[in-house]
């Protein structure tokens, strides 16, 4: 394998160290191999038992690894950054997960000045640990449906949490199952026997000396799952526990203890923005997680060697790299386009997130009454706000999906030791999978972009002016139906974007039709919603990976062959996604029957070919240390068969023991030395 | 839960007893309850602690089933499909895996006589221990590239079995890593310094008594995987080991111990009918294995209830089963139409496969010197059996991709609980992914159909008459390409069927073309050989299904109603992959786009209404009994949330650990009584 490697890289003068800075800024590289280096001296840290354990040892890992980083980030003072790259690094979720993330924000976004001293502050040093419990056995998506009451007394002044029925217990929360002491607890408001939706409490749920949990609270792990072991996902129901007035999170709402009033919620926006944020977030994660896989299986598939080529001449000896069959490449380039895309897409998206967010100024507070009926209404003060907020949810949709199913894609695209989990590949993609479901499920996320969409389009129709893009190239659209399009997907990159722009613009107008004028149910449309959403998604991410490539910066930071490199990565998505969705693009003349055939049958394959040797360099670009990577056929020397025997062999304890092999023999194991191979804590 | 499930098979009168009679007859469905009730009373067999094991756990237990099951099936005389039976019903690859199957079979069929006493018949008491080891580190699919070499030493008249390199390891070997004490091992046949290929030898790897490996053996398992953690797949090295000459299975070829010279082998076709009668297999299995997915997601999407209907009038109560959003049904049901076109292909499939054994009559011997140049090219006797061979790698292909991508669906489909263990579709997920990759790889595997289609397609334009169904639909294709065709998709059954056949037939003349007029190079043509090849089976799918239902049998078996439902899953299953596949059928002329934009937005949202209400009734019908699905979402009385509730707090060993939850204590778990949740053997 690893003269292997030498020659690919050698077959492309791509500068990956540019590329990489070009990615991520050199601050960023840094950054990674300070923290690298920090980590790896760190026995805890040790990953070469990882696949083996159970459960309740997996646990006692993860939470050995969760207090010694907690360690480590105060000794080395690391800043917020730091903190997250080495998680990064360490690819696996902990016992402190959700303390660390949503407990802390919604603590210091949502918590009074007060609040913020009381339960912030002593948070961020671990003097208390949290969670957020939100979903319930009995709803997730439907927020407003939760069970869970918190019950305002007047006489005491304090509120009664309860959970009416089994479906109310609080489930799958994050670092609740055996870690948490304290949780935001998500519970109905219940004043003067009115129901007010939905509001967070700060609740105490185990003693903060013996860790047993307190009266009146139930709480538990809820069991393993398909991945994400390392996590203390719990249950919890109370049962009429007594919790304090100040337990009510009150930057925004919250009961007035002297009139027993309620204090109504400033402005919905700043819900929208938290979730704006986590989801654009989530786009451009999708990206790296994605290129951890595209890594692994680009460089296994240089160095597998299987068959000889077909048309090879009579006489020429020696096996054919699989990735140089085109089967292989069909699979595995345009994920490695994929990831560039997503990453130009999520940052740009970041970046408008964080204009808006200046441009918002300074936190509104509690008593500005204009709350909306709920997260599904849009009622956004600005545009751009509602625009980047349907945006990212169709975008939070596509990119988890692309992620996770490329990952797929690309672990059979290593055969059989694909599915080893020595390959790296499995565990990784089996703890991603949940952001499909979560932040918003991304099948049910599309009815907000098309609700979007369809609001928007009826602006357009009544003749409002273009505010935004996603206006623009709607009345674009609509001012050229008539006369059609002819754009020249194959020779111009400017008309490949318009080409995508057409074929949203065409859906949107169609579903405003059956919407509007033929007045379809609601649930009739769905799946065309979801259509709908993934191609102005689609759109979205075509235009900008076309528009980061283009702007002044880039041709400042790398040089023409490079871009001219990823222009070819570029017009691959985009030309793999118009052949693979054809039928949408074709029926909304977009293109003709004959452009597809073309696209398919030769630009596809020769952008295919044009870009096959600077594959390695390319997922070099992306920089993942092997430590990170934590996979045989992912290794940066090439070493896949010296490491797989080596980890078999001399890490796998399953061959400490031997067995009596017949069946009529009540013995199973004649001797038993499995544990010597178990790594110290 | 349970009132839903009620009224859920309330709402239809689709005979579910008799459907399951139909699909599987009754003599099998009484054989399933017989073997149920056994197992079930074995405390070995139970269940709930599957989720929560280590590696070296899963494996123990994992042995004390397979030990037991082999117990049982002597003390009550099972048959072969008894004890097929039981295996089904366990779900769980187990340590005899390969024991009981391919070691078993190889021996039986590639035995001389003597042979077959010697090594089959005292593996069949379990008094050898054995696996198939034909895979390397370097080499699963190139057969012919394997490195083990078993040199002929005509001296002592003994093989010399020899691992020349790393890479010649034995590798992925299931039942090899712990357990068996022989093994059939591939090995490069050397002759007087010359390789005549691969060939089986039964070797002994460890010893009878101490089951220590034998010297010059260098054996053990590989590691953890990604599901599959019950069996110890193995790899396997020899320095220089002798073996005697019986240890070469000899039934078809051999080495004359007098003259030192080769026994050349019999016709090559046998050998395709092995292969075959797994692929036939793998086909008819597929249908089964997605549908215990589509079963656990329809009845808990039935009782799911989230958000409101949009359009639901004002003042109405309640939500509504997610399983009435057209976004569910469309993921789900198509799905639910595949398992029974799987179903009946298959069965199709082996029906063909046993007549043409009986056809063939006794096998062949050895010195019959008509094999083939190897696997890739077909030298068959028979038209039928070139095209059952053939039309196997292509349904292989297709069903094993759509099994597997299904079952995610399914998983996703159920929201965040889908992603809990006890969904019970995550872990079966991961035990059946392999199947996409080994016995052909999926990907692969489809070259082979491709090079079938040409070669018939030459024939046919060379004007030779018709012999099979293949043939037969590329001459109907040519005599009309010039006039087009006019298929009315939504109107005839009939005319849908031929859509599918059409299209098949046109992909495979343009695949012509290109290689025999534009001379394009074979590995460029692979990406369209995959589309072809999927094509191509899709039409047999759609074929089979049809013709199982427009059998007299089924009228007498079934009444109209109920055929009438089968009728409306065939369509759904044939106009959502006629829409899903549009593109190339608008290409092909076999539809026009008017249709296309028909089927997608009025057809199949129609058949979805449809068939909704029958949809628990028609999984109820596949007949797994809860013991089986091991899922508290797919309960048959839908007590879902009580029993994930049950699970996660009395049985999760998790919970009987407290944890100290501050990062600066040293301490982990404070107190650790997890091990009382741990079932005993
Ligand atoms: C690993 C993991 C960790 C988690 N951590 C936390 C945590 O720390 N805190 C917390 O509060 N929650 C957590 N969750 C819960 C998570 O947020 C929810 O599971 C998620 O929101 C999905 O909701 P659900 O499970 O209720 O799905 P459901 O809404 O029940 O969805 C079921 C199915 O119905 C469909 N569906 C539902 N409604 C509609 C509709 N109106 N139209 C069309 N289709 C519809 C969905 O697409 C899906 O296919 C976690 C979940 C997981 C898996
Ligand atoms: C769980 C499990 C159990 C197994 N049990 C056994 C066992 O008991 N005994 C045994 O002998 N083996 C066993 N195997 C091995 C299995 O049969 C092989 O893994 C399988 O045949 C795939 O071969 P490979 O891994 O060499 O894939 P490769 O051939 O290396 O494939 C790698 C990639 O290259 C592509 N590719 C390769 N050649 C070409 C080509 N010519 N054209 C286009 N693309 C190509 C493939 O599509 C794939 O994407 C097992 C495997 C697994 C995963």
């Amino acid at each position: 394998g690893e003269d292997i490697l030498k020659e690919e890289r050698a077959q492309s003068h791509l500068p990956v160290q540019k590329i990489s800075e070009f990615l991520f800024t050199k601050t960023v590289l840094e950054r990674k191999y300070k923290i690298l280096k920090i980590l790896e001296a760190e026995q805890v840290f040790d990953k070469s038992q990882n696949y083996f354990a159970g459960r309740v040892d997996k646990f006692e890992t993860a939470l050995a690894r969760a207090k010694r980083l907690a360690q480590l980030r105060f000794k080395h003072a690391w800043t917020e950054e730091e903190f997250r790259m080495a998680t990064d690094l360490i690819s696996e979720p902990g016992p402190y997960g959700l303390h660390d993330s949503m407990f802390l924000i919604t603590c210091r976004d949502q918590g009074s000045d007060a609040q913020q001293s009381m339960y912030y502050e002593r948070a961020a040093k671990y003097e208390i640990i949290g969670c957020y419990a939100q979903t319930e056995l009995g709803h997730g998506s439907n927020v407003r449906g939760l069970e869970t009451t918190a019950t305002w007394n007047p006489d005491k002044k304090n509120f009664i949490l309860h959970s009416p029925h089994l479906t109310a217990s609080k489930w799958w929360i994050g670092s609740l199952g055996r870690t948490a002491n304290h949780a935001v607890v998500m519970a109905q408001l219940i004043l003067n026997g009115k129901s007010l939706g939905p509001h967070p409490f700060v609740v105490q749920i185990r003693d903060m000396e013996s860790h047993e949990p307190l009266p009146n609270v139930h709480v538990g792990d809820i069991g393993p799952k398909f991945g994400y072991n390392t996590m203390d996902n719990g249950f919890l129901l109370f049962n009429n526990l007594e919790i304090p007035h100040e337990s009510m999170l009150a930057r925004y709402s919250g009961v007035d203890p002297k009139t027993n009033k309620y204090i109504r919620p400033a402005s919905a926006s700043l819900v929208y923005g938290t979730l704006t944020f986590i989801r654009s977030n989530i786009v451009m994660q999708a990206g790296s997680v994605l290129a951890r896989g595209v890594t692994i299986a680009t460089r296994y598939c240089a160095i597998r060697r299987q068959f000889q080529d077909k048309d090879a001449p009579a006489g020429s000896v020696g096996e054919s790299p699989v990735l140089n069959y085109t089967m292989v490449q069909i699979r595995l380039l345009p994920l490695l386009a994929a990831t560039f895309a997503l990453h130009f897409t999520g940052k740009s998206m970041m970046d408008l997130y964080n204009e808006n967010k200046k441009r918002m100024g300074e936190k509104a507070t509690a008593g500005d009454a204009k709350r909306g009926p709920g997260p599904e209404e849009i009622n956004a003060g600005s545009d751009l706000l509602a625009d980047l907020h349907a945006t990212s949810c169709g975008l939070k949709s596509l990119a988890s999906i692309t992620a996770a199913e490329g990952l797929e894609v690309c672990r059979r695209a290593c055969g059989g030791h694909g599915y080893s989990s020595f390959s790296g590949i499995g565990p990784w993609y089996a703890d991603y999978l949940p952001t499909v479901s979560w932040e918003g499920d991304s099948y049910m996320l599309t009815q907000q972009v098309a609700r979007y969409l369809l609001k928007s389009a009826r602006s357009v129709l009544k003749g409002e002016k273009p505010t935004n893009d996603t206006t623009q190239i709607l009345s674009t659209y609509l001012s050229r139906a008539d006369m059609g399009a002819a754009f020249d997907v194959l020779g111009s990159d400017e008309d490949l974007v318009a080409a995508f722009a057409w074929r949203a613009a065409y859906l949107t107008f169609e579903a405003l039709k059956h919407r509007d004028e033929h007045k379809k149910a609601w649930n009739d449309l769905l799946v065309d919603f979801f259509r709908l959403s993934k191609a102005h998604s689609q759109y979205l991410i075509v235009k900008n990976f076309y528009d980061a490539l283009h702007r002044s910066e880039t041709a400042a930071e790398l040089d023409p062959e490079t871009i001219a490199v990823l222009y070819k990565l570029f017009r691959l998505y985009a030309l793999h996604t118009l052949e693979t969705e054809a039928s949408e693009f074709y029926t909304s003349s977009a293109v003709t029957v004959r452009q597809i055939q073309l696209a398919r049958s030769t630009m596809v394959m020769k952008l295919l070919q044009e870009i096959r040797p600077h594959a390695v360099r390319l997922v070099d670009s992306w920089d993942f240390p092997d430590w990170q990577l934590d996979s045989s056929l992912g290794r940066f020397d090439g070493k896949v068969y010296e490491d797989l025997f080596h980890r078999a062999s001399e890490q796998n304890p399953l061959n400490g023991i031997t067995i009596d092999p017949y069946p009529n023999n009540g013995i199973l194991f004649k001797s038993n030395q499995s544990a010597a191979y178990k790594s110290k804590l």
